[in-house]
């Protein structure tokens, strides 16, 4: 039967229902509607609850009634709204709760469900002395735009970067985007025809379902193990579902913090070139790593692996900048989609990441905020554990903490308590395709320094205990 | 008969007929093909041309054939090119030649094509002030994400300027985006179907041309004329079309220097309240005008327009900032998209903007440059009469001269020609979808004042006289 929806009513569930397919294109323009008998019968719902969605529909101008035959999805298309394609009706556990709650918070709201560094961990000493070198710099670094594939020197900065982790990238091979985010939509918008499938970790970055909906994609998931994808899970998804395309992350995996390990690595590659599958390997956390992990795109040289970054996490999230490095016959076609959909990149913030990156102090400023990292990881997971919460696994690295509220609580509806006392959490099926991650909350121990996360968790626990 | 691609072979016109038709969804996987005799027949081509094309494409794996069965596209799906999209096998006519030229070009190339201005015409001393100002600012400002609509100060700067062209709009109605180009992005994704029909001017900027082609929508347009787009064959298109938007330029034309009369704005208002259409003003000259032509969005109430504009030609290309101004009940949807597909805003350009906004030298510095631009436009389109050149219309403001070679020359020959002499010309048809401005050539004032580029243009006169 319908979940009911936040508004109590099951007409708004089947009013969604209906919705959802017209947005997720199962249902176009012309389709005859399920009749109101079939289609309460199949939703559990009775007669007049249809009859009651059908009309207001057909008042809003959503489907038309026609006289002795039913009802068809109407012609003009409604505005795309990303809330209501796919399966979930409560805001709380929707994708954008995360995001839109941690964005749009004050100075007094606390985020440890949010995906940043507080701006006081962040470079900003190198960022100031870059903004005071871009002052003296030339007019074309202020005012012109940047060439296609972006910054020559900052490319050959990342093409090094990445050669470090074993990736042997040349720099005409990689184009600089406006982010992390961009990368993976204009890469998306490159291999996907909407209706196509793509495959994510389950759980995942909760962005990548919000995404891949805005692409009208089918999803399917597959379990996250502390050492990659599940591999069985991995090989039946594509023989069933045969996806386009695998997204996940590499190096410190989010939500979870775990770590690919080289035979899972392997095993992936060999199964995606069984299936002509191509992988996008978002690589947004490297630099917090003590250890590097592996790297798919280092096995597969860049054939089918796509590899994306951007600098948000540890240079500056203000400043936006990402890239996109793939394989060369590729270039051309993401560089006329990237001018078709954004024209030329944002120069300034290529010229100010790459002045950061350039200055003595930034790779001693990471050095300081990987250890601060870990002190905090180990300070945040001992007082989640005093109030009953398990971590998944004890992460080497990176700022996510994956812990499972204890007596299998529902973290969505802690979250929705903590946010009455300005505490913005993540909720475990924010990030699950599944939905089988109600208990588990991920904390950005960063941004869980202080005393009131703890109080407010703790008196979310016993109200719900 | 279809026209010679560069390459010279009649096989590869075949191969781009049929990459175009699943590139624009009119062949899906699955489908079955054109039996050869029949395609050979409708392209005037012979049937062993068909055969080796077919081939080929099947070799590439694009479609496969079926023993005793024919033809049929293969059901992986192809990466999206965006050169293949469409009628033009002639990449000097496809819109992304000049964008691709002119954001390629070399510091000594000339780019009189291009469609912004010169960055010593740029207000550098403004940003460089800005950039000093930004370097002493608080932590946040620096390294945290914007909020979901964006710096709230930039907003309602950008509603009290709105408000000086008669559009009544609240800070809230205005969502900052990275670009103007991303404005019309997202505003595509929020308001469009895969196979939905748009209206553009023609001519019209070429980049609207790429991008809807990046949203696989039917692209109709309809002539432009001194004051606005040709109303009867507005009228007509709506019905014979049934466009979703209709996207245009407000203020100064892009290419013509044409300006809307109140007349036609109020007509075309008419005409789409009638047929429900979505209207989309980009306002991005705005700042050029000596005296503000009327704005659809100022007579409509942004009800049915949605006003969107950036700062990349008069402030900084390099730092990239637009916005969107709609209608209050579109602006969750929107805000949804934008972190589904570039998370948070661009934080430090919009700060950056502001800066330089509020910076008293900014108004006077765009005075001088008003005065500076009506001096060029009169000097070179007087070189330009010297030559033979004749514009449509002499423009009151802008940029942009939209001028007509002598003898119908064909300016895609005369901008081959130029580039030899690494000079970027913009070749009329790139602006227009019926390909009826072959003989057009859109100069941008601030980007001629060298010599080089009138021997050049003499030149290629010359020998195609």
């Amino acid at each position: 039967m319908l979940d009911k929806t936040k508004n109590g009513t099951r007409i708004a569930a089947v009013i969604a229902t209906i919705r959802q397919r017209i947005a997720g294109r199962s249902l176009t323009a012309g389709d005859k509607l399920p009749s109101i008998r079939a289609f309460a019968r199949a939703l559990q719902v009775s007669t007049s609850t249809v009859v009651e969605a059908y009309d207001r529909l057909a008042a809003e101008g959503v489907i038309q009634a026609r006289a002795g035959s039913g009802f068809y999805v109407a012609s003009q298309a409604v505005p795309l709204a990303l809330s209501e394609i796919g399966p979930k009706l409560d805001r709380a556990v929707d994708p954008f709760w995360v995001s839109r709650q941690s964005l749009d918070a004050g100075g007094d709201d606390l985020k440890p469900g949010c995906g940043w560094l507080p701006p006081s961990w962040m470079p900003d000493d190198g960022i100031r002395r870059a903004l005071r070198t871009l002052s003296r710099t030339d007019g074309p670094s202020l005012a012109d735009y940047g060439t296609p594939l972006g910054l020559p020197p900052l490319r050959q900065l990342i093409a090094r970067r990445m050669g470090d982790h074993g990736i042997d990238a040349s720099p005409d091979q990689i184009m600089l985007t406006e982010s992390g985010t961009q990368a993976l939509d204009l890469l998306c918008r490159f291999l996907l025809e909407p209706g196509d499938t793509v495959m994510v970790d389950d759980p995942c970055y909760f962005n990548f379902h919000a995404l891949l909906r805005a692409h009208r994609a089918r999803i399917v998931s597959v379990a996250y193990t502390p050492t990659g994808p599940d591999i069985e899970q991995f090989a039946k998804a594509l023989q069933e579902h045969r996806p386009r395309l695998y997204i996940t992350n590499s190096a410190i995996h989010n939500p979870t913090g775990a770590m690919l390990s080289p035979v899972t690595a392997h095993r992936v590659l060999k199964l995606a070139e069984q299936a002509g599958l191509t992988i996008i390997e978002d690589d947004i956390f490297a630099d917090f790593e003590h250890v590097p992990a592996p790297r798919l795109a280092a096995f597969d040289g860049l054939d089918r692996v796509v590899h994306i970054g951007s600098f948000s996490k540890t240079l500056s999230a203000s400043a936006r900048c990402g890239f996109i490095a793939a394989r060369p016959d590729w270039i051309e076609g993401l560089i006329d989609l990237k001018i078709a959909t954004t024209f030329g990149g944002g120069r300034l913030t290529a010229e100010l990441v790459l002045n950061v990156l350039r200055d003595g102090s930034y790779r001693k400023h990471m050095e300081g905020l990987r250890h601060r990292l870990s002190r905090a990881m180990a300070e945040v997971n001992a007082r989640l554990k005093n109030l009953g919460l398990v971590p998944w696994i004890e992460p080497q690295a990176g700022l996510f903490l994956w812990s499972r509220l204890p007596d299998d609580l529902d973290s969505a509806d802690v979250a929705r308590q903590a946010l009455a006392d300005n505490i913005v959490l993540a909720p475990g099926n924010v990030f699950s395709l599944s939905q089988s991650a109600s208990s588990f909350l991920r904390f950005n121990v960063s941004q869980s320094q202080d005393e009131r996360v703890f109080a407010a968790l703790r008196k979310a626990i016993a109200r719900k205990r």
